[in-house]
């Protein structure tokens, strides 16, 4: 037909990129996925002794900033350090009980690990500690196989194998550079979940606060709500108004640090201050004897080692590692989060893999030194932050205070009562249902709502495995539904411009008679390409029922924008062709507009490119346009309407031009 | 700074859609993802009696057609009909035979379901029977668990009942349109999985072939060789020289009616022709005294009413569904490819969820009529096509050839050797080992290879469910990854144009001074938020390093194209936010251009818009770049390089427009 001859010339084509040899674009792939911070830059051109030195310093931070240490920050990590360590001694034993381990395990927990971490940790806000979430968690699913009552010394081995690998887990993690598992845990999944969690927590603690001595081993509210209504007459009263008003206490001094953040430290005390309260209240009343328990006998001294007690060999050993595994994700989930906030805060920058390497560690060597799972909890950076801590010492003036604890303070826990322990658990809980996140995802993402009520609904109603699963589940299959689901819309020109925009998010924009044009928003995959092959032609036969009822002309071509198409398989290639074949068919012609490299690379290979036609790919959408008028005007009698704007694919209205 | 006085103004702002009502939005969506092809369209503004004709015709395109027949149609009908016939006969006893079942079951199964689908089905090519890969699945899957020469009433009552449920979930996907099930069975995973398919296939014939009496149960390579390989002493000569010979007959006229495709009934005969001709050899040698193993008797009559063998209260309940399910997504994965293929061939259309319900029915009412899983094995259609055959009444007219044979001629094969039905399955699985397809696949796309082979170890060394999970499960690794690791690259200004493109893609664009461009090539999802905020800030960190070593103008803004940003999330919104505040930081500005419909909505429900400022969010990244400019020149000195061509967003160079 001549074409050769008659045809548009664009300013410039879509190139075809060049073939790359095979190893070197896979290797291109596997650095852009493994390390996208491209951590090895600073090392590039340097000697090599001085390498050495940035690769210790990459793995122990405390080389860098110690040698600029000075006696103001230490001034400032004393302050915070002790305030931090008055919050951490009434948590530890309260999570270790929760954790159903020896409550004096809480303070080993905050001993050893906060040591590692200041040496390691690149955060220097986040506090060392256990947190409730993982104590809950250990709990359930260690004693689904063991229970702590009857072996509590298999249970106690189990709870260091635990930590073992999930300090092996979370290094491993980080020094493979697969950090990104904890992203999977989005912002949604972790607002649910930790409201789940702190649910389910809360209502562990009805146990002491009703002062009951039996109680299911489930988690889920239905259990235990039929646990404590069947047995109303068990419950006891002192240990509830004791609970109450601690709680009361708590929450009150809460309110005040919220409300004034300079009285921050009224809110940190108060858990100590609880327990001073608690133990002296039990001491002259002798309330133990009336149905108040307390923690009892503490034994004196440091850390006992604890490598021996790690059990490889033991039938539980599977156990060990999925329980590992999960806890260990989700304390670095929160670990990481927390630790990134604060960063922004104090505008530093904090690498997800090398902190995931110090969690790592510290939980290994605490699993060797009778600790078990630690993370920077949240409650206690932000105290440790709103304190003006200034670097990672403040981990170690607490972990001094702790070891003082130990040597010489534990008889002093003799007669704190579990319920004063509750009140904090519960006080502290309190504080993670955050119900305007909730909110906030509702008014923004519908979607995102609904993954963290599955957290939620998971958590409380079945288990936090079932709940993790369900918003884990849900997300993903909204990544995937959105592949399989691309958006397609139709494209018109904005009035007095050459650009071509979403008709229904731009509704000025007009149509071009005789032209439909596609914009496809997703990758063309093997899991779309059928979809997509489907809706193109209803798409198609649309406009024709459009055009033929408003008596225009009749539809000549199709433009498909192809800018939001990352990528493409031998799927979506073979569906482009059908596409062809279809409107050859028809009698239309098939243009594509704006093809990145990737697609330019598979549509060569594949030699779907001369079965289009390189004369019909286009670098924008514009000149595509233009093209097809160009043809339409030629060989066909031209429309009536005035389209002057839509025949030259840039220049616009040269008179706008106020730029 | 007064900032808005000497605002930069573009012809036109990016337009923040209204915000649509919950109800409305969410049934788009639905519509969008259930009914791409709007099959409701053709019922629209007709009479109800149109209607509930329109409606039959839907489920019965027979109705649609059948008034239309006539005698020329009939004549190709017939021949097409006779010679796939010939065909089904051979090729259904063998493939019985290979699922373990009685070899009459192969020929009722080529009676009943051709009639259903001829009335229920919508292509005029499909012929219809049973497959090899099925009929494997069948005996590996039951297998496991019933013997089928220990329990065969057991044994055949599972088939049936797999059958049924096979059915019933092909028939409730096209209900419940969920077709795109199939979707996830990618061309190369199909490619894989049936050379894998046909390998293991032909492994289990050495049996015959060699004149085995014991063989292995499992199906992957290592177990058969080894089968094989410990019995050397019980080869049989005169079986080995029979299998051989009648398989080199079968290839030759295959290799024949290949070059030559008007000759394609000598390859679609040959079966036949091998049946009739051995079983006359063992008939006249009396060689079944000889090792030759025959078909023996075969029950004369048609097929016998099933209903009551479907077992229901079965221990082995769950096998027989999980069998059905696996079973019925890949017979439908191949009926319905193969229906397309041919459809396109000929020009018209076929919707893919009403195929499912006639495969479905079709298999509903086998299994209460003694068939087993039938679909549209592809060289059997293929037969049909290049016989010539006009609609779905060819599949009648086998369906007659073949209750003609039931009813008279069923004595005929009982001396057919039954290594000649194994030359039979062997020449029809070699033809479907596609290494063309697997090389293109090489060349074209390396990941679509490794899916490939991965679907072909997983079979040929695991098992048939084995591979298909892997290359499943692979494909979607792909489909994660694109998210999980997005694509981001710079862009630059193309010369003479107002384009920006991929400086990669196109070497000649050249990059801004100040202003470093960036295009997200993905939706921004949690899973994907902590990587671009790590890609985004080295993107700058290189991009600062360079413009210091060239002593040029320090980076100022940073531009934003989220053109290919198809849908965002609560995750993505706060790294939005993050990396605003990182820039700000470092004393950057953060622009975006063209952002999607789904992006503006939710950035402003968010807020996110607030703090990046709507004065900075552009329609193109032309006009973004334009406003950078005009703040850099107004608040800096000019730079000294030409870049005339920058300043103004669209005019290009004016002289140029030969559009």
């Amino acid at each position: 037909m001549g074409y050769a001859e008659n045809q548009y010339h664009p300013h410039q084509r879509v190139e075809i990129p060049l073939p790359q040899p095979f190893v070197k674009s896979f290797g291109n792939s596997l650095k852009e996925t493994f390390f996208p911070d491209d951590p090895l830059r600073q090392f590039k051109g340097q000697p090599w002794p001085r390498r050495v030195l940035l690769g210790f310093q990459y793995f122990f931070p405390i080389l860098e900033w110690g040698p600029r240490y000075n006696l103001q920050f230490l001034r400032a990590d004393l302050v915070s350090g002790i305030t931090i360590a008055s919050l951490a001694i009434p948590q530890g034993i309260s999570y270790a009980k929760l954790a159903n381990l020896p409550p004096i395990l809480g303070l080993y927990s905050s001993f050893v690990p906060p040591l590692i971490y200041a040496m390691m940790g690149s955060s220097r806000d986040l506090a060392v500690g256990t947190v409730a979430v993982a104590s809950l968690l250990i709990a359930s699913m260690l004693g689904k196989e063991v229970n702590p009552v009857e072996q509590p010394k298999l249970y106690l081995q189990l709870a260091f194998t635990t930590t073992f690998f999930a300090g092996v887990f979370q290094a491993s993690l980080g020094l493979l550079r697969l950090g990104f598992v904890v992203d999977f845990l989005s912002h949604a999944t972790i607002v649910g979940f930790m409201a789940g969690a702190a649910t389910v927590v809360c209502l562990q603690q009805l146990k002491w606060i009703l002062g009951l001595q039996k109680f299911t081993h489930e988690t889920d509210v239905v259990s235990v709500l039929r646990s404590v209504f069947s047995q109303t007459h068990q419950w006891r009263w002192e240990s509830v108004v004791l609970g109450c008003s601690f709680l009361f206490f708590l929450l009150i001094t809460r309110f005040f640090s919220k409300r004034r953040p300079r009285l921050f430290w009224i809110s940190a005390m108060a858990p100590l201050t609880s327990v001073v309260l608690g133990s002296l209240l039990v001491y002259f009343t002798h309330a133990e004897r009336h149905g108040i328990q307390v923690i009892g006998a503490l034994k004196k001294g440091l850390n006992p080692p604890s490598l021996t007690e790690l059990e490889f060999g033991s039938s539980h050993l599977t156990l060990a590692i999925k329980t590992g595994i999960i806890t260990g994700v989700i304390a670095l989930a929160e670990g990481i989060a927390v630790g990134r906030s604060f960063a922004m805060f104090k505008n530093y920058h904090i690498d997800g893999n090398k902190e995931m390497i110090a969690i790592g560690m510290m939980n290994v060597a605490g699993s060797c030194t009778s600790c078990y799972l630690t993370t920077g909890p949240f409650s206690r950076s932000a105290v440790n932050f709103n304190a003006g801590c200034k670097t990672a010492v403040s981990n170690i003036v607490m972990s001094v205070a702790v070891m003082i604890t130990l040597m010489f303070l534990t008889p002093l826990f003799h007669y704190t009562p579990l319920v004063v322990l509750s009140s904090i658990i519960v006080a502290a809980m309190l504080g993670l249902i955050d119900y305007e996140a909730a909110i906030h995802l509702w008014s923004v993402d519908k979607f995102d709502f609904v993954v963290c009520i599955a957290a939620y609904s998971g958590v409380v109603f079945g288990s936090v495995e079932i709940g993790l699963v369900l918003a884990v589940a849900i997300s993903l299959l909204r990544v995937v539904l959105f592949i399989v689901r691309p958006r397609t819309f139709t494209l018109g020109n904005i009035p007095e411009t050459p650009v071509y925009r979403n008709t229904e998010h731009y509704p000025t924009a007009v149509s071009v008679p005789g032209i439909l044009i596609l914009e496809i928003a997703a990758p063309i995959y093997f899991a779309n390409s059928g979809y997509l092959r489907e809706r193109i032609s209803r798409w198609i036969d649309e406009e024709d029922d459009k055009l033929q009822s408003s008596q225009g002309p009749s539809l000549q071509y199709v433009i498909l924008n192809m800018a939001a198409v990352g990528a493409i398989d031998t799927s979506g290639l073979s569906m482009l062709d059908e596409i062809k074949k279809n409107l050859d068919r028809r009698g239309l012609k098939l243009v594509l507009a704006n093809p990145g490299m990737e697609v330019m690379k598979k549509v060569k290979k594949s030699k779907v490119i001369e079965k289009i036609g390189q004369e019909w790919i286009f670098l924008t959408v514009g000149e595509a346009v233009g093209a097809c008028n160009y043809m339409l005007h030629k060989f066909n009698p031209p429309p009536t309407k005035n389209e002057d704007h839509l025949q030259d694919n840039w220049s616009g209205n040269n008179n706008n031009n106020n730029v």
